[in-house]
């Protein structure tokens, strides 16, 4: 173990200073008077983006090959935390072989609105699947000697005034949804960093905002790792670095580094602030270099198969009349630029230089599939073009069956800015008029990072949703349409009927710098299923070329007060006649909603791989917080008593199997304290009541507000509801009480603390 | 002239602090040795509460006998400004007879949410509407020498802990909706009095909210009056007064008195602030005992029959398939116990006593109807009652036509509470359906304070919406059904097909005591027609037993600079076989959405009465207000450039014409310079793109993200939205820009201002 405060003891104010930003763009700075060494930086949630000192670090073309995997959006749908961590470690594997030590990713951003257009980079809408997944994300990487960096930490939801937008977002809702797809990857995975968002949050920027970096994430959190900037989010170094803030990236030409000293020198900031900081900053590089593996490599082709079996398992088939599988006899029309230039990763800092790509065109003639293919659209334009549909059409007729393979051109979804609309381009929709016209055995493949409406779903037999897929796309489709292995991913997000359905859709992307977050708590299916708002396809829907029956739920009890962990079990049976895997979702609804509450949230989820015929027992627990809603007043979890459901779903309007249960917790707690302490609160804690009766006993004939506290209530609606709205102060106004007889009061309930 | 100056420099501390409230629920204090007189404020909106000082003030039975007019629900759907000022004046006259000198009301608060309690006292849920209707009263009552109390002042728009709840409103919201609902009727009509609102408003007590009561109240709309507190609305006193309150009420017992001159003597509060507010209430009191009649009186069946004009020309017909207009040949089956127990008024503060009242009965008696009455259900209960709905549906059957008298309770909706549900009583759903059954034709008359949800409407033949109708309910019930005049009334508000549609639904009514008005400007309609969410009837919407035509739109210009009065006329033709009256509403369009905006804003709006065949040319006027949003960054309305849609409909959801016109505005302003302020903002501002240009030269090789301000882009989408959303101290991040350079380009760019 280094000495890490001796180390610091030796360095100069500028030493301390100059650790605290970059050397250059990925790299930070090294001191060799005191061998402390710099560390390398690469973009790459699902892929690395190592750049080479000599190439363009805002451009997107330049670095070295990498295996591009599926991007989260896809990733999110196969639920499968295995996967996850494979990918997270095989990220790993190949940062060591590029000499790199933290790789920059995940991302927890909760997909808020489908617009935006970095969705494709994150995992869901739900925190809970979100949160769970970077974790394994985390994991997978981190056990193979190399950081992650959790990112964009928080509400960094959508691209547009992305730098200087403020997120407005009321307490319980940051804490329910935007927090908590942070939090349970922070606690359970130390990532060795987490990267701070471009944005504000309730008007102070993340990249300076100590409740978040410090109270919340290191206080409350655990969090032992330091934070880096997201690339340019530094707004003012000196309050960035007292608020939590310890690394800025990328370079600041040295001029960061004098406002430190500065700071320091006139007394702004505290050296020993700075010294914290450095000591963390330390910490996580000689971790990282101790961590390095001389002579790392990967087989790439070992990779580039990973990549295909993970997009298999991502992709989901939103809709099947039978159509699907194909076999070898069917010949089949391939239509659309897809097929030949596939968009299997999305563009801006998580761009790949890919080792190499299977587009379809490829991976079915390795199959030996019987087939033609016609361009149908051109990927670089959205006009509709005739010819070419019509020589698709032509093509369609031929066939027994037409592929079509559509999707959101790179200009239409990207980091960098958000989408207007959910549609796929005028040229696209055409061509399905044209092909579903000649051929009514129509599939479409989509290719696109975040949901888009189909006003056309009904005119085609089955539709596979193939996210953006990563280089072994073409091979992983070709698995699925011709049954190699059955779809089993499953949605993450909710895709709506119509752009209007989305809550956020007035709301998003905000006016000028600022963007409220008034949909509160109801995102995606909490407010589809709240407002009975019917989705075009639900989340945590899939289809499978298997099926399976859900029975014999239990619950290892039918009560509840908070402590220890309910197990939740049953039975998953395979009744279809091919090996498939299913996501089971275990969902909580809370009956009683003492406050305003989702319908029901995720809560648990599973994912099971059977044979035909084969059954699996499927057990999820559940604790204290699933139960829970956010009390920003008491600035903590509470649970509520009351009834709520247990369900179990194969999607989130697919419910198979449900139980209740009943939450008992024994004490009602005493409502804050004060002149404007309501009359109506105060009397749902036994012991306030008493106190209020034998204060207020003399009033009780000169105010017929308090006939329901002083038991003689009911029969007058307007005085009951007057008195329990009643704020404490406001006796004085309706009767003799007095300042002096409030003073007493007061003072009896607050003993009662 | 008295001299007020004078007068308050010989009261003495205490006197001046007591005139601060009343000295009963009722009455303010006198100061018999300066002949400083006493004035008694009642309650009444529509009518009159007046109470001796011995009746139950927070009772709702005990005052003096007053005409019951139509409640503001119902006032508001006849959209007629004159109505209103008949009104107003009457209920002027009434207070002159008895001794009052301030009546409390009108009430200006918008209807966020059918849900509020106290709806039925209130106009809309459109501010233009509103705040022109509360005009009206306030121009009628004041005509007489009586003043009027605008009420609740502000963001008082539900019961639910209206005492505590804090109502968290944007900026832009609450100048655009809820204070504009309150800013035309001050700046027209000069209300003696405002009466401040129980709630908090974005986290001050409106009792003490300094920024409402007195930056904008009085700096920016010129308020002359007091400020009075609703009844025990006051939280700190002191701080109230300095906010700009000057009046609490009711009585303290001298309890805030003491405050008050205790905060002047400890140099809490100065006591020049406390003289301004006397001056302000001397000033009203004087005015208002000048102003009073001797021996003043009303003629009470005068009174009564303007209650009868007035409800005929409120109520809506809803829905119509020929049943109605009856004609006395007719075998009509009364049912419903409200024909005979008519709800014509709400319970609250606003309850009168009437004078005498008229139920649907005894004025079908009156003309000589051919019916034949029975109860079908009892208010006061909700359960359903088998026999009743038999008999009722027998005596369906065997007349011609069935008139259900159907409504919501007083206990269903009132002050003091809000509902939960939009439902009418089970036993009257259940009496729908047998009376249905039995009778093909049937018409339902309503009596509610606010929107109902009907899943019965496809059922029955005609559905006249009656709202609370005064205490002539029965006689203007019995007109339109008789068609002794047409229905002419249309909804000011929208009716939900279902709770759910309601943008407010998942914020309302908040969580503990904090509400957030997530939907922001998105209020009824605008919600509606913006996200395109069918209601069951529109705002605007009313049918008439005549039908009218519209003709020749005509706009003085085509194109607007923000100067003077743009003309909009039309014909109108009444083109059906009766008198009848049309209110023409016109709605603005903006095309160009610089920001986020609703679909269409009622803008203006008409009512004339035609006999058959008759044509009149109907004029409105807009002005540069009808065209603007509120700017909250800069503090002021602001006048978009861009194509806005004149439309003239008979309601919202039937635009008969429309008419574009061009909103040209000769300068773009300079955004904020700042740091933060983004390069792609100021590149739509001529001269700052010049300063940015002559800075940034040196750094366009460096940056392709400065592509576009250097017009070399479009190329590559990604950097384009990086530049035009890069804060300018990115710069520094991203390149070899410094601080000092900033410095020098942010100089150059405020020099532009």
């Amino acid at each position: 173990m280094r000495n890490l405060k001796s180390l610091i003891e030796q360095m100069t104010l500028e030493e301390k200073a100059g650790l605290c930003s970059g050397d250059s763009f990925w790299r930070t700075k090294a001191i060799e008077r005191l061998d402390i060494p710099a560390i390398n930086l690469s973009d790459g949630p699902h892929g690395l983006r190592a750049q080479g000192e000599d190439q363009d670090h805002l451009g997107v073309n330049e670095s070295k090959p990498a295996t591009c995997f599926p991007t989260a959006a896809g990733l999110a749908s196969s639920w499968s935390v295995a996967l996850l961590e494979q990918l997270g470690a095989a990220l790993g594997d190949e940062a060591q072989a590029e000499g790199l030590h933290v790789v920059l990713g995940p991302g927890a951003n909760i997909k808020r609105s489908p617009l935006c257009g970095r969705n494709f980079e994150y995992f869901s809408e739900d925190p809970l699947l979100s949160s769970h997944l970077a974790a394994a994300h985390i994991r997978g990487t981190q056990s193979r000697g190399v950081g992650s960096s959790l990112k964009h930490f928080a509400a960094n939801n959508q691209e547009h005034r992305r730098m200087s937008v403020d997120a407005r977002v009321d307490e319980r809702t940051l804490r329910e949804i935007y927090l908590a797809s942070f939090e349970y990857a922070v606690k359970e995975t130390q990532p060795w960093t987490v990267m701070c968002a471009y944005n504000r949050l309730n008007g102070e920027y993340c990249s300076e905002h100590r409740r978040l970096l410090t109270d919340i994430l290191r206080n409350e959190w655990g969090f032992e790792g330091y934070v880096v900037s997201d690339w340019a989010a530094v707004n003012e170094r000196v309050a960035g670095l007292a608020a939590g803030m310890e690394l800025e990236m990328p370079a600041s030409g040295g001029e960061r580094d004098a406002q430190i000293v500065a700071a320091v020198q006139n007394g702004q900031l505290e050296e020993a602030v700075l010294d914290v900081a450095v000591e963390r900053l330390l910490r996580i590089t000689f971790k990282a270099v101790d961590a390095r593996l001389e002579n790392a490599s990967f087989d790439a082709e070992d990779h580039h198969q990973l990549a295909r079996r993970i997009a298999r398992e991502s992709m989901v088939l939103l809709q099947n009349d039978g159509t699907l599988p194909l076999s070898n006899e069917h010949r089949v029309a391939v239509i659309g630029e897809f097929a030949e230039r596939p968009r299997y990763q999305g563009g801006g800092s998580s761009h790949v230089n890919a080792t190499r790509v299977e587009p379809l065109l490829e991976a079915l003639e390795t199959r030996g599939a019987s087939f033609d293919y016609t361009k149908g659209f051109e990927i670089d334009r959205d006009a509709p073009d005739r010819q070419l549909e019509q020589k698709a059409a032509q093509r369609a007729r031929d066939a027994d069956v037409a592929v079509l393979c559509l999707g959101l051109p790179d200009r239409h979804e990207s980091e960098g800015y958000d989408r207007t609309h959910l549609n796929l381009p005028a040229n696209q929709l055409a061509l399905i008029e044209a092909v579903t016209a000649a051929q009514p055995n129509t599939v479409v493949v989509l290719a696109n990072g975040a949901p888009i409406v189909m006003p056309w779903a009904g005119q085609v037999s089955a539709i596979l949703e193939g996210y953006l897929g990563g280089q072994a796309v073409g091979a992983a489709l070709a698995d699925l349409l011709y049954g190699e292995v059955s779809p089993s991913g499953k949605l993450a997000e909710t895709f709506p009927q119509r752009l209007e359905d989305n809550p956020v859709h007035l709301n998003f992307p905000g006016e000028g710098d600022v963007v409220r977050y008034g949909e509160g708590i109801f995102v995606g299916y909490r407010y589809h299923d709240t407002q009975d708002v019917a989705p075009l396809f639900p989340f945590g829907h899939g289809l499978s070329y298997s099926r399976f029956d859900y029975a014999n739920l239990t619950l290892s009890d039918d009560t509840f007060s908070g402590d220890g962990r309910l197990t939740v079990s049953l039975d998953v049976t395979n009744s279809g006649d091919c090996e498939a895997s299913e996501i089971v979702q275990l969902y909580l609804s809370d009956q009683t909603q003492t406050v305003p509450v989702a319908a029901q949230a995720l809560r648990g989820f599973d994912r099971v791989t059977l044979a035909p015929g084969a059954t699996a027992r499927v057990e999820m627990t559940l604790a204290r917080r699933d139960f829970c809603w956010y009390d920003a007043e008491r600035a903590d979890w509470r649970l509520p008593t009351g009834a709520f459901e247990v369900r179990i779903g194969a999607s989130s309007r697919d419910i198979r199997l449900s139980r209740s249960i009943e939450v008992h917790v024994d004490e009602t707690p005493l409502p804050a304290i004060g002149r404007n302490t309501l009359l109506g609160d105060l009397q749902t804690h036994e012991g306030a009541a008493r106190v209020l009766r034998e204060h207020l006993a003399d009033l009780a004939e000169e105010l017929p507000m308090l006939n329901s506290l002083m038991d003689k209530g009911g029969d007058n609606d307007l005085m009951d509801a007057m008195g329990r709205y009643l704020p404490l102060r406001a006796l004085i106004s309706f009767s003799s009480f007095t300042e002096a007889r409030l003073d007493a009061l007061l003072k009896d309930l607050k003993a009662l603390a």
